[in-house]
Order: C-alpha cells, then structure tokens, then sequence
C-alpha cells in the first residue's frame, strides 16, 4: 500500500487521549514529508476512505473496532494480548466493503504509539526532527508491503528512558528563552522525543526546576501521563516531590517543618510525601523511595552506626509504603517503585557482619533496586547470583554527563558506545531488565549515544554485545536514520566524523584535557593526535558548508558539524599549549607561532558556541552555555584556559636541538654542549626517527648535517648508507617562516646488515648539527631485529652511555618496549561456558578482549579461556638461539577502567609464560573503591580511562609465549605492554601505538 | 702660586722617557683646563721662565737638576729616599734668578710619575678622562698654596693593579673596531689610568690576544715599561708569554713541541720559557711562576697524585729560577715573581699529611705566592701567622667579573665596596701587601669599583675599614672627583644612584636574577624590590638629561645613566616576570599588562645598550656586548629573556581574591570557595596588611566588602572599628584599566585592646569580599602587642584553623617572626684585643658585625666580644609576666657569604641564652669548600650573598637576651632571625627587612 499525501488515520472514538495525541503528530509527519497532514477520523462503525491510504491505530481492550476485527477473526489478537508495549503492523486487505487498512494494533497504549511512530519512521522521519532539526525529505509516496509487516518484539527492558539533569546553564537558559521555563509546551517535544526512540521513561529536570509545579500547575506531569511517559522523581527524591519543591513549602507553620530528617521531622515529612502521592499518584509512575540527605547528601550524621542509617531507611520506606497503600493503592506490587542504590545507601543495601543490609529486608520486596555505575560509564557492584531474580528487578542508572568527582563532563558526548554496550550488556546479563536510565544532562549534545542506550534498551540481541560489529553498524545507522538522503560518500564520511570525535573525546574528555596530557615529546604522541584531529577536520571540509537549501544543514551542523568542530579545535588548542610551553621552556621562536594559534583557537571555540546559538533562527540559543575548556576543579569554578607563553628571541643566532621522544634539549655551545641519544631505531617496529632543530633567535641559520648543508629533500653522504637522512621542511636554513627543521632518520636495517658498523645487529653513529658557532652531537642507535614481536633490550653500554654513571639508581625510561594490542592476541577456542572474545572499535585503544559469560568466575589452567602472545627476546643479531640466556621483563596489563561486580574483588586475572605457573595479576589496588573520590587509581582511571598493573617475569632468549587467562569477571583487557625489567615508558598519555601513523614522510 | 694657560714644566734632559711622556700627559691636562698646552722645557743648568709658573718634575738618582737643589740644601732628599713611589711636592720660592717653582720630586721613576698627576688632580682632571669622557670644567687658574704641599706616603700595597679578562665579546670587539686590536695605542689609554689611578701593575689581556705580539711586535710590552706600568702574565701564563702564544708556536716541527706538560715536553717548555724570559725580562716584570694546564686547567691527569704534582711544580719552578738567573739576573731574589696559589694548585701549597706542601719548600722563597679569593669577592684562605712574614710576601687575586661557576658576572659593577673593604682590609691585616691585582672584565663597567680599589690600595688607612664611613665618604669623593661642577643636590643624588644601583646589583647580581628570585607574594618583596629600583629610576629623571652643553653628559652617561637605567630596568623586568607567571597562574587578567610591560623592558635593555654605544660619536660601541640577562647555566650560553604568560579572560565574571603572603588564591565559587586566612597583624611590627583581588575576566566587577560596595578611599562601617580597609585603587570596581584592587587592613592596637573581640590580646575577624555570585572570607588575625622586639607565636588554634588537620607534619610557614639587623644588636666594650665593630652600609642587608682584630681566634666566655639583643616572648595580652612559662624557639644566623681563613674551618660562633651555656654555632656546613662548585652551600651563597644556619633554643616568657660571642675569624654577621620553632618563614629572597618600606598607604 501506498502511504501518501491522501492517507488518513482512523482512531476509535474512545481511543486513549495520548495516541489520538500522537497519532496527530503522526499526521504533521505526513504534512513534513508529503505537503499535507493526513486526517485524523474517529471509527464510526465501518471505516470510510473515499480515495486514499487508511491507517487504523488501536489498542488491545480500548478499541472497538479492533475487538470486531478480532471477532470477524481479522486479527489474531494472541500476537500481542498481555505483551508489554508491543504492536502489530499489519496490512489488512480490502473486506466488506471496508478498504485495505494499515492496522495498528498496540498491546497496551504505549505499543500503539510505538506503532504510530513506526510509520513516521518508514516515512523517513528521525525521532530528532524536532529535537535537532532533521528535517525529513519531501516524499511524494512511501510504499508499505507485506514484508514491513510484523509483530514488534517485547522490549528488552521495560522501563527505558533518560534524565534531564545538570541543566544549567545551558538546557535551563535555553527553555527560559524559548518556553519561559520548563514548561509542558518545552516537555511536550520531550516527551515526544522519548517515545519516537522507544523510551517510555523520564527523570525530569531538577536544578531550580520542580516537574510538578512548573506546567504551569500539574500540567507537566498531567501531559506526560496522557502521553504515556513514566515519570519518576530522581533518586533522592522520594513520593513525587522534588527537592526544589521541599525548600518552597517547608516552614516552621506549615504542615511540613523545616528539618528534612525523618527522625526528627517524621511527621512533616510523612505530610509532604503523602502530599506528592496523593496529588501525582493518579499519573504513570515510578516512585522513588526511600530518602537522602537534601541534595544529594548523606541524612545522618557523622555518629550515625550502620545500622542506625539501616535502620532509618527501613522505617522510611514503611511510612512510603504505608503512604502509597492509602493514597494509591492496597496492591503495593501494582505500583512501580524503585530506590536507588547510590552513594552512601550502597552501603547500607549491603549491610556488613554486624548490621544485615537492606538487601536482605523484604520491605523492599517489589521495589526495583536502581543501581548505578560510577557516574563516568563503569558499572559498579550488580546483583550477586541469588538475588538476580528478584521481585521488582533491578535497574540501572548511567551517565553520558556527569557534574562532580573528578572532573564534570556536561558539553558535547565523550562517551564511546563501545563501552556503553559492552557495559550494559553486562548488565542485562546480571538481570537487570527493569529499568534503564541514563542522564543526558542538557540532552542535546548527547543525541547519537541517547540514541543508542535507548535502541540498545530496547532491543539488545540487536544492537547488543552479540553484535560484533555494533559500533559500526549503530554509527551507520544512526547516519542512515538522519541523514538517509546524503550521498554514500557522505554518509561513511559522516560516520567517521561521528566516530572520530567520539573516540577522541572519549579518550580524554574535553574537560579533562590539558595541556600537560598528551607528551609533547614522546612518541611522536602530540603529533599523533594532532593528526587525528586534523583528518577529522579534513573529511569536515568535503561535508561543509552543506549545498546550499540542503534542508539537513542544521541537523549536520548540531549532530556533526559543532561537535567536530569544537572538539578538535578544543584538542588543537591544548596540543598546541603542550608544545608552547615546551618550545618557550626550551627557547624555540617558533613557540610565538604557537601561541597565536591557540589564541585564535580559543577565538573559534567561542565563535562555534556563537553560531550553533545563531542557527536555524536562533532555535538553540543558550544550549551550549557549559563551560568546557580546562577544568581545574570537578565542576567548572576556576577552569582555565590554557596559559599562553612566549619567548624573546637570543640576542645572536642560536639553535636549539632535540631528537626523538626526550626533552632534552642542546644549543650546542661550547660550554653547555649537551651529547643527544637516540636509540628509537633499537626498535623494530620503527624505521624512522627525528632530530628537530629550533631557532633560538629571529636571526637566520645555515645549519649542516655532518657539515653537509648543501641539499634540498634528502641531506645525502652525511651519514652510513644504513641511515638516510630526509629533511621535513623547506632545507637546512632556518629563515622567515621556517622556524624548525625535522630531519627524518630513516633505516635501512639491510644496508645495516650489511655494514661493518654492525656489531651483534646494533650500531651507531653520530649525526652532528652544526651550525658556524654551535654543534650538537646525536649519536644514534640502530638495530636490525625486523621481528615486531621482539622485546628491544638495553645494553650495559647503551645504559652507561645515555645516562651518566651519578645516575645508577636512575630507572631508565625510554620508548623501547612491546604495545600488544588486544586484537594482536590468539584466542583459546571459545564455547557457551567459557570464551574470550575480542571486542572491536573498543575503548581507549582500539580493541579489548573480555571473558564470557561475563557472570562467571573461572579458575586459570581450569576452566578459563586465555589469550596467547607470542614474543622474541635476545640479541638484535639473530638467528635467535635458544642459548639459554635469561631476561628478566615486565609486563603491563592494560585493562578498561571498570570495576569489579562485587565490592573488593580486585578484578584479577592469570599469567602464565612459556607454560609455566599461573601468577595472579590483580589489576586493581588493593582497598581499590569504584566511584570513590579517594580512590586514586579510580579517579585517575575515569580520566585516562585505562587502569595499568604491572607484573614481572623472566623470560628466556628466542621465541617465548605468554598467557593471560580470566578469572574475575568484568575484566576487559585492552593492551599488554612489555619491556625490559628496570626500564620504564616515558611518559606518555596514549604510550606507544603502533597502530597509529609511524611514518612520517608520507604525511 | 698659580697654575694657569702660562705654565710651563720643566724635566732633566737625563729624565727617563715615561716620566717626559707623563709630563706630556699633564701638559695637555693643561690645554683642557685652562686651554693651553704647559710646554716641556728641559732643565738646561738653571731655570729660567720668563713670565708663568714653573713646575719642575724630577726623580731622585737621575736629575741633576735635584742633585743641585739637595746640595744647595733646597731639598732634604732624605724626605724620599730609598722610598718606593714616593714624592715630594713643594712650592720652591725664586731664589738666585730662579722663579718660584712647583717641585715634584719622585723617589723613583713611579713616584715622579704620581707626582705628576697630583697635578692633574689639582687641576680637576679625573683619571677617568679619557676612559670615561670625564671632560674636566675650563679654568683660569688654580691655585696652588703650601697647604698643598706634603710629602707622600709610600703606597700601603707594593704592587697595585688590574687584570683585563674575559674581554670578549666587550672590550675586544671594542678595541678591534677603534684600535684595530689589542695595541699599543689602546693600551697607552690604559697606561695611562692605571697610573692616574695610582696602579703600577697590569695583567693585559688574554683571551684571543697576544700583548707581547700585538703592539705590534713588542711594542706594548715597550710602552709599559717607559711607563713605568709592571707586567704580568695572568696566574697560568708562565715566564712572560701568553697561552694564546704557545698556541701559535707550538709545533712538531718546532723548538717548542706540543705537548703542554713538563713531564713529556720537558725541552720544549723549557725553551718556550727562555723565549719569553729572553725577550720580555729586559722590561719591569712579576715573572709568573709554576703551570697549570692550558686554558686554566688541571695539568696532570686524575690519575697523578698529590705528591706527583707538588713535585712536578717543584720541578717547573726550580727549572724556570734557573732560566731567570740565565737570562735576567743572577740575583734572584732582585727579579719580582709570583706563583698564583689558585685552583688546584691550592691543594699543592698546602699539601696532606703524606705530601708536604709547597709552602714549605724554599724553593718558592723570594716569590710572591698568590693568593685568590673564590672569584665572587670573599676572600678564601689566607697566610697562617707563621707565614704570614715570608720572603717574597703575598698577593691577593679579586675579582669585580668573573667568568665561570655558579654564574658568571661580566656586565655592569654588581660588586658593593663595602664587601671589598671588609675583605681586602682583612688581607691586609693577614699580612698581603705585596701585590692586590682585580679582575675587571671589560674595564669600563667597572671604573667605581676599580677606583676605589686602587685608592684603598694605595692607601688603606684612608679607605680602609678603619674608616667608618668609607662607603659613603669614598662615593662622596668618587663623584667630587668626577663630577666637581654639579652643585650640592647634583652630587648628593649622584652618590644616592650610584651607592643605590651597587647596592641592588650586589644583593642579587643582573646575570643570576631571574623572575623566580625575588617572592612574588610573601614579605611584599617583589613590591619592595620595585619601590627601590622605582625611586632610582625617579632620582635618575631629576638628573637627565644633563642641560645642554654639560661637558660631564657623556661621562654621566657611562657612569650613572646607563647602569643605574639598565639594571633597575632589568629588575623591573624581572619582578614583573614573577609577577606575570604568579598573575597568569591564578588567572589574573592583569598578568597580561605586565607581558607588555615585561616586553618593553626587554626593548628597553636593547635600546640602552644601542645608545651607549653610540654616545660620545661612538667612542664605545661595543663595549656593552655583554650578555647579561637570565643565566642558566655559568655562562651566557643558553641565557634566556623571562618567559611572558598570558591568560585568557574567562567567559563569565570572576573575582580572584588572595591575601597577604600567601600565594593562595581564591574565586569565592560554591563549590571551590576556600578560606584564606592571614596573621600578618600579629606581629607587632605590622600596622597594615592587604588583600589584593584581581579581575579574571574582560567583564566589570562590583566588588563588595563585607556588603560595603559604596566607598571611596576608606571602606566604611564594614569591619570592626580596630581594621580600618583603605582602597588602593580607585574604589571597588574592576572595570577598564583597574584589573586588581588592593586593600590595606590597617590595625589600629588601641581599639583593638578596647575591643570585646579581643582574647588574650588577640582577635580575629572576616572580611568578606563579594561579588553578585562569588565570595571569600579572610579571616585577619590581629594581636595587641607592640613591642617591635616580640617574637609572637602561633597558637595552637591558629594552626589547626590555617592548616587542615591532614597537614599535621607540615611545617608551618609564615611571616611571624623577628628579623634582628646587625645594628639592633648591642654590642660588647671595645679593645685593641677584642671588639665586636659594627659595619654600617655594608653587605646585603645593610650592617654587619665583625670581630676585631681579624686575625684572632676568641674563646666565648673568655676573650671573645659579644653582640646582645633582649627580645619578649609570651602572650600578646601582656604585662608579659615571667609566668616561667617555656617557649621554643628557632634562630638563624644569618652571615656574610664567607669563607673561612683556613680551610676546614667552620666560621663559628658562640650563641648564648640569657646568660646559659654556650653553644657552638658553626656557619658553615660540613666539608664547606669555598670556592669548589660542588659545595652547594658555597655556590648558593655567592648567589645569594649570604649563609644561614638555624639553631633551636628554649627562652622563657617575657625578657630574654640572646648573646652572640665572636669565635673563629672573618665571620660578619647581617642578621639573627628569631621565631617560633617548628614553624620556617615563608619563602623569601630578602625575607623580613622591617627597615624596608611597611607602609604602603604612604607611597
């Protein structure tokens, strides 16, 4: 059948206020796609279409019409009867007079207008037309055919939805401007939106907001029950009131007192929540119960025992029980209420030997347990075996924002949906299926991965972590949802856009970063992000500004453009600051370059804010007011931008030398004349390493490599035939613009082979840069191991060399060492009761490897699956004899930042080498407490967003095999490192990635 | 009689030439005078004038004309004879047909010579006339009477002189542009005021110049000796030749070979040092003696040891006597030597228990051992007093430059001559009075210093630390000297700049300043600093330019304008580099104005260098080469103009509030809010403290005062009547050009002791400083007690409201505390035998105290002088009873930076508590090694220009008297520091320095 601008829709008469609702918003969909509205009839009897397409939306028990179609056995109506939230999509045929009919059945009121929605979506409109101007193409007809037609699945979880939260100033200046507050005209395109994304929940706004006052009147809450839209109340505020509205009401002559402690103010308190019960208890809820301190702190004292706070909570949520049996209803399971297990009640939920927990009380029975993870994206402790079925389930809350400990994140997403599905399916392993929520702060900047939590809730076999290449498809899937008129071209360009800023972001939020964390010397890592950035903004070019009347410019520019844009800029400038204040610290002009690209860096990141403020006439002005830019603090108070610095220019001409990843730097004078080292090319996976020379004056500088400064590309005859030197820049002068050179070395590990400067397969030489007064000596060493799995050692020569003998109890730190990626890894076979599988596009760096099933704990060398690395160790000069020869190393497991599913357990897996005992790595610190604040390594960890552990071992010379079996559950490994024993990294915030650019020349 | 433009000198036709050439000097002196040259006449039996005045100079032995007037009974020759430079100058009335006749009657060739320049001298021409454009004022006449008539005293030193060092890039691109190299024509300038400035010894210079080759030829060397000027070679230049010449001579091929080492070239050293004798000993000459290794190093290798060298000298000495005597005299002990006891060849002089010393071996007799201080002006051992009398005598090696470790000094004077009249008087008293030689770098930045060097030199009873007033009398005759015509106010303002810039060039010199030295925040140092260099920046406008025409512009230009411009602007830069990091770090947008006034200092230190070398037609270009800011490392390779932070204005209005010392600052958001706190007014000394609030955004300010926003000058009514807030700036809006605004808290003790805030003589009270959104409380402690001798004490409430618990072993910094100057002190009756003398402007902080005589070693408690301070301690409420209450304290002494008169010892002293034991307080750490770059507490102090070493004590509540007893020689004292043990003082360069400005309204 053909829907088209000739379509109507038919309800019954007694149809539920809220699908006549949405069925009109179904009909404006068909105005923006095919030029008019489709009608909205009432079922008088027989339906009568004239000409045009017939929609029938109806829902099991509150239609009749669809009890005949049932009766004339046209509808089977056991597909959908006593099924949560599902719907039939079916075309009926042409009967008795009555015409081809698209039916939609719902199960209840929710699964019709999930139904309703669906046929804006076959229409090709976006649950963000709305909320981010996807405007949906002119159509002039849509086909619907027998192969559309279907029975929706029940959902996976059964209440799904998002939190407005943290919404000041960005979300509260922009609804004051546009609806005078939060209003129900703001929570109507809400609401709307929750539903055309399958959610069916909501925690409204809360900061200076209260949900149940602000309608105006009850409005809000009276609009989102006619729509169908659960409401709750947050965590910490219980019976349907909103801690605003406590501060409004509550006073000495009022019913309520002032003291929000039920110890001391039973009677006030009973008052108010009966209050919230009895004016919104009529509505679709969840309630919250239980209580907390008032905004979200701890309600007893200091002195208070355990139990004594057990206690409290205990005859709390009596009195709320007792409350809603009167004001709602004598059947206490038929009404939805849920406690959040969150901060300071977690402790009480568990209770400890001298105080049993709440878990155990069965005045909680019914209640759905919320649990939550550590507000940055990692779960926390889940539902232990025993209780994973218990009545009233259990839910989660999650966080795409998040405004506290350590540092705030409430700007544009820096969540990866890797880790939110491999995190979430996690969690509907361990049972919890009753509720999903996740707060969305300002909820605009957070549309792909609402998006996402919201179709994985729904549907996880779908887009769960059963789906290998999840990241992938949703990503592409969300563009085709979009963006489903872009070329092909432009929608893998807008993945990648859409993916890139996120993983970069996700590696380290925007708020987090500064300038200190990327190495501005090490691993080329500065560069390398640089890089990534730049491509970002690359691909950004051949996608804006969009062709002129492009009706999806302002969705591309809110989804895509601003987010890019910002982000990258946001990275450059702190990247750029990083290498100010190294090259100011050391002298190099060039730093004055920097420092004015940052300045017009910062420039563009207000002008971004500015036009995303002016699009579309102004429609989002105020939405991205947060703050985003260096944050000192966990909240915004006293961020920073980056300091600026400059350098004066030396009074006579001056160079500045440096080489590789160290810092250190030469001018090569007589006196301060420092030696350089580079031993980058002991490394197999490099061909290449640099010397960059700075200028240290505003004077020109013929420099010479070897006293060659004749040369244009390549400086040739300056060195061994084994290592080429290429010039990054316009020749060995600096002037004008050219403030720095790089030269490239580049090995030829052949010609190296070959040469008599070999000796056991290393060699070195010696690359002087001189200048007329001025020469710094690099001496370089090289190696000619090809095998990218050999562990580079250091000798006692190259030791005793680079760092002077003052130096013994030095631990020498440099970049040679193994990244094993996970992906780099060979897997045991896998099987249902035991497997590692390899998670790609995940987190930090790329891929991780996690046991499944994900619930159980195995034992090493029993029942575990393990992951096998294969790697060489001995002299660079091969053939790699088993001589015998020990080597002591160390290795680093490089895990996802989560935590363990049980309080204390320390996330632990098993290594093995070469076959040998299993040791025990545990990956967490000892006393390590997720979601505390004074947990160092968890702090650190939700920054970085990689926990570290070492581990030593000894290996011996040739090929040796190391094994990493699970053993605790949760445990998502992201990368081995491995190195010689009493050596350490340089420090770096990425560390080797040799998946990343390595050649340089080529860029 | 009357010296006019009709004078006429007359000399014996036998007169050596130098003495022809001097008259011809002082004739021309004449033609500047009084613009007429004085012609030489030569004495042709008797004098006849005609008309004019008749100055005859002679030289006892070699006139004839003297010879008549001694036998004639008109001159005693015995009032000179046998004296060394000696001179008589009389007035001989006419007498048988001769006129009347101005007699200079030298006792050798140099005496003549100085008696010719007395008359120079008299005439107003300054030494510096030419090396200075010290132009002398046009006169009729001048008058000569019998008051100026006097025999001269022989010289305290025997040899007095200079050394040119370190003269590139200066003075040698200096001369090369004027005189095309180091020659004769140069070096006849120099001649020429060494003996105007009563010297007799020179060390030419040396680095890349040759003075016995590039007159041309010998001619320099020729030219000194008509002169009368005495050579050497620098301390590692043996037997009259330069280390550049061996580097010219020097050849397999050759006589010489080319190894410098007596051991392998023992032929070929031999013969370059005959060379040099052979050619040079003709002229007046102190033969440097010994070797060290080339270019002023070790000569044997590491391997050799002590014993080998001392012999290998023992062998190179005894070898170049034995040259002497063959090429200059038989006589020994009738050829002037020396041998530097520098460096390494310290440890050789003075041997170990298994290698005797060369001290005791005769083999040095009859040459004078040189001695060296460490090369910053502090004198380093000195002659034992069995050693004191030896034949050959001793030398003292000074230095006003200096070229090596921690940071070299080669720019303008930074040496006060306070420093140098303590140290070279102490010489003198340990017996050096054969040779005092100064390193002077490029010279001309030097002429203050250097002056007074040789005139102390010459005559130590005037200038030398029997004279209590030598700083103020001998800057008062410096610029008598050069500036005669400037009128009383002129002079006294010139003494002020002059005295004013050495002074803060010396407590901190130009090269080792950087933005880091001098505390940002604590003891309001930096601002401190700045009034200083302010006021003589101020004094230098009232004196410049000079008025048209003034003849001594060029010369005030050189000696006051450019270096008191050039390090005050150097200062400035530097503070407001502290200033500018400090401001940038805590986000003040302030910190940008300074970068542009940072900026402009730095264009300003090029634009003086630029003029100077342009004045006078460019007589000096290039003379100000010398690099001279922010060292970092001993030489100015790799020196580094301040980095300049700029801050970017946050998006939204932001108060940052700090106060008093503390680095600490605050926003006064919710969330970051911190308390600051400050105890400033619980030390008597202070009346006023401050806080000091800055904009951190582009965005206007109403600041409000604990609510008070509407004030003026004072804030009223906002704080309780005993803190008065005065408003330094214009009210308590940051708007446009007010980016800060300071506060100054003044206390007023007699409200406060009135006051019911007061508790046991102290209170505290908030102010809170606001804006619409953000606040800050201080919390200001004041106390009562205003005795300036209190040394309060921090309760315990203090500390655990100021510092958090968790900060329990911190050690409490902070500004309570008392700084006892030197002169505060008491000091011992006076003797012969043992006096404590205090120094008045002398050193770093202004008074010293030194023992006296200070050859002696004194027993505390038998012998010893003593220096008393009685200071208070207890409670502020006081009457401060003796409650027998116990307090304890921490002292710091705080010394002269120098080193002990035999090394090892540890410049001790007694240190005695209200008549109790004691105690033996060593100054220095140890295994101190002055001079050894390796000694941290030596290399730091000649930084800092000061020790300190801290010692606890307990004292009782109430009166105390602390005595300081005099132990071992050549400790002066600046300070005792006294404060509550347990606690340290903030940092701080200069600390407390209550004699500093303490009233900031006032400016």
């Amino acid at each position: 059948m053909i829907l088209n601008s000739n379509t109507k829709i038919f309800t019954d008469k007694e149809a539920l206020p809220g699908v006549k609702r949405v069925a009109g918003k179904v009909s404006c969909d068909f105005k923006a796609v095919f030029g008019k509205e489709a009608p909205i009839n009432e079922i008088n009897g027989q339906i009568q279409s004239g000409d045009g397409t017939v929609i029938v939306a109806a829902t099991l028990g509150q239609s009749g019409y669809l009890d005949s179609l049932i009766t004339n056995g046209d509808f089977d109506k056991s597909s959908i009867e006593g099924k949560w939230e599902v719907y039939s999509f079916q075309i009926l045929p042409a009967k008795d007079g009555e015409p081809e009919r698209l039916l939609i059945a719902g199960s209840d009121k929710r699964g019709t207008i999930y139904g309703l929605f669906h046929v804006s979506e076959l229409m090709g409109v976006s649950p963000w037309y709305w909320f981010a101007d996807v405007t949906p193409a002119k159509k002039a007809s849509v086909e619907i055919t027998s192969g559309d037609c279907f029975v929706s699945k029940e959902p996976s979880v059964k209440y799904r939805g998002f939190f407005i939260n943290d919404e000041w100033p960005s979300f509260g200046n922009w609804t004051f401007k546009h609806f005078g507050g939060f209003t129900a005209e703001m929570y109507d395109h809400v609401f709307e939106l929750l539903l055309r994304l399958k959610g069916n929940y909501l925690w409204p706004a809360m900061w200076t907001s209260n949900f149940s006052l602000d309608g105006p009147g009850l409005e809000n809450a009276r609009l989102a029950d006619e729509y169908g839209v659960v409401m709750s109340n947050s965590h910490h505020e219980p019976c349907l009131r909103h801690s605003e509205e406590w501060d409004l009401i509550k006073g000495e002559d009022t019913p309520y007192g002032t003291a929000w402690n039920f110890d001391k103010n039973r009677e006030g308190l009973t008052n108010y929540w009966r209050g919230g019960l009895e004016r919104n208890g009529k509505f679709e809820n969840i309630i919250t119960m239980g209580m907390r301190g008032e905004r979200d702190s701890e309600v007893l004292g200091a002195t208070a025992t355990l139990k004594d706070n057990i206690d409290y909570i205990k005859d709390v949520v009596t009195t709320q029980n007792k409350l809603i049996k009167e004001t709602i209803s004598e059947d206490l399971d038929s009404v939805p209420r849920m406690i959040a297990i969150y901060k300071e009640v977690e402790k009480y939920f568990h209770g400890d030997e001298n105080a049993e927990g709440l878990k155990h009380w069965d005045g909680l029975d019914g209640i759905t347990c919320m649990l939550c993870e550590d507000n940055f994206g990692n779960l926390r402790t889940l539902p232990e075996e025993w209780h994973r079925d218990r009545k009233g389930g259990w839910g989660m809350y999650y966080h795409f924002d998040y405004h506290g400990d350590p540092i705030s994140y409430e700007w544009i997403n820096s969540t990866h949906i890797s880790r939110t599905c491999e995190q979430m399916s996690q969690a509907y392993d361990y049972g919890i299926r009753e509720i999903w929520i996740v707060n969305v702060g300002d909820l605009k900047p957070q549309e792909f991965p609402l998006s996402y939590f919201l179709d994985l809730a729904y549907d996880i076999d779908k887009w769960g972590q059963e789906n290998k290449n999840v990241v992938k498809e949703y990503t592409e899937h969300f563009v085709e949802v979009n963006f489903p008129t872009f070329s092909a071209a432009d929608k893998s360009n807008t993945c990648e856009l859409l993916d890139g800023y996120t993983h970069l972001n996700y590696i380290r939020k925007p708020e987090a970063l500064n300038s200190e964390v990327y190495a501005a010397c090490a691993y080329g890592e500065a560069m390398k992000v640089q890089s990534k950035a730049s491509s970002l903004q690359a691909r950004l070019v051949r996608m804006w500004p969009r062709p002129e009347g492009d009706p999806l410019s302002d969705a591309f520019y809110q989804l895509i453009y601003y987010p890019v844009s910002a982000a990258c800029n946001l990275i450059h400038m702190q990247l750029l600051a990083g290498g100010n204040h190294y090259q100011a610290g050391i002298g190099a002009v060039n730093a004055n370059d920097l420092a004015a690209h940052i300045k017009k860096c910062i420039d563009k990141d207000r002008e971004l804010v500015n036009e995303y403020h002016s699009i579309n006439g102004g429609k989002w002005d105020g939405m991205m007011l947060s703050e985003h830019i260096g944050f000192t603090h966990w909240n915004d108070e006293e961020c920073a931008y980056p300091v600026i610095m400059l350098t004066e220019p030396a009074n006579r001409p001056r160079m500045i030398v440096t080489s590789g990843h160290e810092m250190k730097a030469s001018q090569g004078g007589d006196w301060t004349r420092q030696k350089l080292f580079n031993i980058d090319l002991l490394d197999p996976y490099k061909k290449e390493t640099t010397i960059t020379v700075y200028n240290g004056s505003d004077t020109d500088l013929q420099l010479a490599v070897n006293g060659v400064s004749e040369c244009s590309h390549e400086v040739k005859g300056a060195t061994p035939d084994w290592l080429r030197v290429y010039i990054l820049g316009a020749g060995l002068k600096l002037t004008g613009h050219q403030k720095y050179v790089t030269l490239i070395l580049e090995l030829d590990r052949d010609k190296l082979k070959a040469s008599d400067d070999c000796m056991d397969g290393t060699a070195r030489t010696t690359v002087t840069i001189s200048t007329e007064r001025t020469h710094v000596d690099v001496e370089v060493w090289a190696g000619v191991c090809e095998d990218k799995t050999f562990v580079p050692q250091m000798t006692g020569e190259i030791m005793s060399r680079m760092w002077p003998p003052y130096a013994k109890d030095h631990v020498f730190s440099n970049e040679l060492g193994l990244t094993v990626e996970a992906e780099d890894f060979t897997l045991s076979p896998g099987s249902a009761e035991a497997e590692y599988r390899l998670l790609t596009e995940f987190g930090k760096y790329g891929s991780g490897i996690k046991a499944f099933p994900t619930t159980k704990y195995f034992t090493p060398g029993k029942d575990a699956p393990y992951a096998e690395y294969t790697f060489t160790v001995g002299k660079q000069s091969g053939p790699l004899e088993e001589t015998g020869e020990e080597y002591d190393l160390l290795g680093t497991i490089v895990t996802a930042p989560g935590n363990p599913v049980v309080k204390g357990n320390p996330m632990a897996v098993g290594v093995s080498v070469n076959g040998g005992e299993i040791m025990t790595v545990e990956t967490l610190d000892p006393g390590y407490e997720g979601g505390e604040r004074s947990c160092r390594q968890w702090a650190s960890g939700v920054l970085t967003q990689d926990h570290k552990k070492d581990f030593s071992f000894t290996a011996k010379a040739g090929k040796n095999t190391i094994r990493i079996y699970a053993a605790d559950p949760g445990v998502v490994i992201e990368r081995l490192l491995l190195r010689q024993l009493g050596t350490q990294w340089s420090y770096g915030y990425l560390g080797k990635v040799p998946g990343w650019i390595e050649t340089i020349i080529s860029e």
